[in-house]
């Protein structure tokens, strides 16, 4: 017998339908002979709507408030969901996330699981219940409802896996699993059968939206395997583990960050040790910068993400630098692992896009990625062109 | 310092305007030097919606999950609350049932409170908190979410105001107080400064719904000293408590229960025990008849709650008894003590009502009211007729 915990997002039980498809999911998975966890979100837009309410009374409500108001989207979406799997005949019972034992830091609205007590979840398990968990919500050592930010739902299904010592954890999502491209925008892109936990968080880092990065490190530190499928069709997912099939050097997909902000600073030297002790403040401040490069006129610029944008300019007034900000360009990433060991690469990369007249400013190359910046409304042409140079290099 | 608890309930907090008008009532009285509790119910419809949620996914959900999806109502109710108390720059925080420490039987739906652990609660006033405690809600023994039933919110400030001893519980609706009539029946209805426990739960359960009579019995009980009040207006409301200023005989008020079912039975013999019999099955089933009385053809007839008309029938059914069902009816009620010290009151409602032409069925007269069976349709007049009396008798 083995433990499952699966994941459905806000979309994957908006309606009765998705609901009951849902249901039908995790039923059949039970009746293999499985014990079944399912963390559901939010159903589609209540988040949003909570989130109105709380807007409506004031523009600035306490973060300890808007924890208990948006918890109960997934209370709300659990019971529903425990209702579906018991009108398909199967014993269910939901959980919230206290109740489930989650208990998280104090850091409300953005809180992270410290710790599962898994009591109750396997006495439950244990009677022959179908678990239903609510996504995104725990409660601190004082007892207060806490929610885990962004990709919150995810991480409590990886954390669950984790602390049940679960033998897979499925996240239902819109797509069919990962793809070397968004399927979207590139018709070419081909379903990954498995993926690495770094090569995903490279992905995820970079812009790619069907895993957040958090989850997945996290899911990498517990050893968790993952598995990315479609809530909607039955065909299989991609794996997201430990290296295994893919220890030669490779190419894996490529993705971009629409969002990114390119900086250009002038008065910083790169020998003096002030850019070392400016990237030392960022850093504490959360704030990676990336494609990291120096002009001739001596002008030090990076791109860093479009959320940052008003700490970095409080940085750099305090620091009283002349800023020139592109909000402009978008980051196009190929990742992969053993790169270097592809002598003519980079060339390739530049090859593509010329051939298809896309001009690119700053690039960077590393081990496990190539990065370029490109205007953003090329972003779509350029994801196009890398991927022919990720085909070419894919392990099948 | 006084303690005083405070419920709004669901149309006291139906939009912004209600919630703030009603947080500014609580934050009023914290500035007076109290502390202060606040126990909300969910806005408005919320539960309308919320059980039609639950019956789009089926159309008989567990109890159990019920309880989970309801509760949801509550919890954005304080959570809004909280935010408004603090908007207004009042410390305040929210606690759901569990987390006030208020626990229940496990009967889903239909809960009772079993005790209540005021620790946090407590904690919390001596910060200097408002406390915002989800009605309605509580957890058994297994830590399973359970709701009250019907008045559940006014059972929850009555408990938490005997538990924290406190010194007052207003219990906030849209309308002034208790009258000697409601109000919008009755012009000249005189609003009561004060009434006992007694003649207030004798008042809900003939068909007042200001109040619950599970909530006063429960304020009775615990000697908690009511007070019921308008959400909107500033006026003083009426006080629920042990019997002072009126050991005098008098009237209080008049009511109209307009949901009565009355049954003729055929077969049952008054004398040979098998009444006795029927009448103590009925109220092992909960079922209290009234208006109970035998006609010159031997035919037994009372008068039961229309919600119960199906259990009836069942006892019915299985006793093999012939029934007349009339679902024509309205039971009048004046309430108030020591009446039989008024020889000739039963003589003065006769009188009103011949003079109103209001034909009347059974009646009822005992120490501390009066009833009569009038025609659904002539309800309002039997009201008007009645009530003449009871201003007569009605001590100022």
């Amino acid at each position: 017998m083995s433990l499952i915990v699966q994941k459905f997002g806000g979309s994957s039980v908006r309606d009765k339908e998705r609901l009951y498809r849902a249901a039908q999911r995790a039923v059949d998975t039970y009746q293999k002979g499985n014990q079944v966890v399912v963390v559901v979100s939010a159903q589609g837009n209540t988040t949003d709507s909570l989130i109105k309410k709380a807007q409506e009374i004031g523009d600035t409500p306490p973060g300890r408030e808007m924890d208990v108001l948006l918890s109960t989207g997934e209370q709300i979406s659990m019971a529903l969901m425990a209702m579906a799997i018991s009108g398909l005949g199967c014993p269910a019972i939901s959980l919230t996330g206290w109740q489930a034992g989650i208990k998280t830091c104090e850091t409300h609205q953005n809180a992270r699981i410290r710790h599962i007590d898994t009591t109750r979840i396997r006495e439950e398990l244990a009677k022959g219940n179908i678990v239903v968990v609510a996504g995104f919500q725990g409660i601190d050592e004082q007892e207060n409802i806490t929610t885990l930010g962004r990709g919150g739902s995810d991480s409590t299904a990886v954390a669950l896996a984790e602390a049940l010592l679960a033998d897979r954890c499925q996240i239902f999502t819109d797509v069919e699993g990962i793809y070397t491209a968004d399927p979207q925008v590139v018709e070419e892109a081909v379903k990954l059968t498995s993926i690495s936990y770094d090569e995903m968080l490279k992905l995820a880092s970079m812009g790619a939206k069907v895993l957040h990065d958090r989850s997945v490190a996290m899911a990498r530190r517990g050893n968790v395997v993952l598995e990315v499928l479609s809530s909607i069709t039955e065909s299989e997912g991609t794996v997201v583990q430990e290296n295994s099939n893919s220890a030669a050097p490779h190419l894996q997909g490529v993705t971009a960050d629409r969002t990114v902000v390119r900086y250009c600073i002038k008065g910083l030297n790169r020998e003096s040790g002030g850019l070392y002790t400016f990237i030392e403040e960022l850093a504490q401040a959360g704030i990676r910068p990336d494609l990291l490069g120096q002009n001739e006129e001596g002008e030090i610029f990076f791109t860093a993400a479009h959320s940052k944008r008003e700490e970095i300019n409080r940085i750099l007034k305090k620091r009283r630098l002349h800023i020139k900000e592109e909000d402009i360009w978008a980051k196009i990433t190929a990742v992969g692992q053993q790169l270097t060991a592809f002598p003519k690469l980079k060339k390739e990369f530049f090859e593509v896009l010329h051939e298809a007249e896309i001009p690119w400013e700053d690039s960077w190359m590393e081990e496990d990625r190539f990065s370029v910046l490109v205007l953003r409304e090329r972003a779509n042409d350029a994801v196009h062109a890398l991927h022919q140079v990720v085909l070419r290099h894919h392990l099948k």
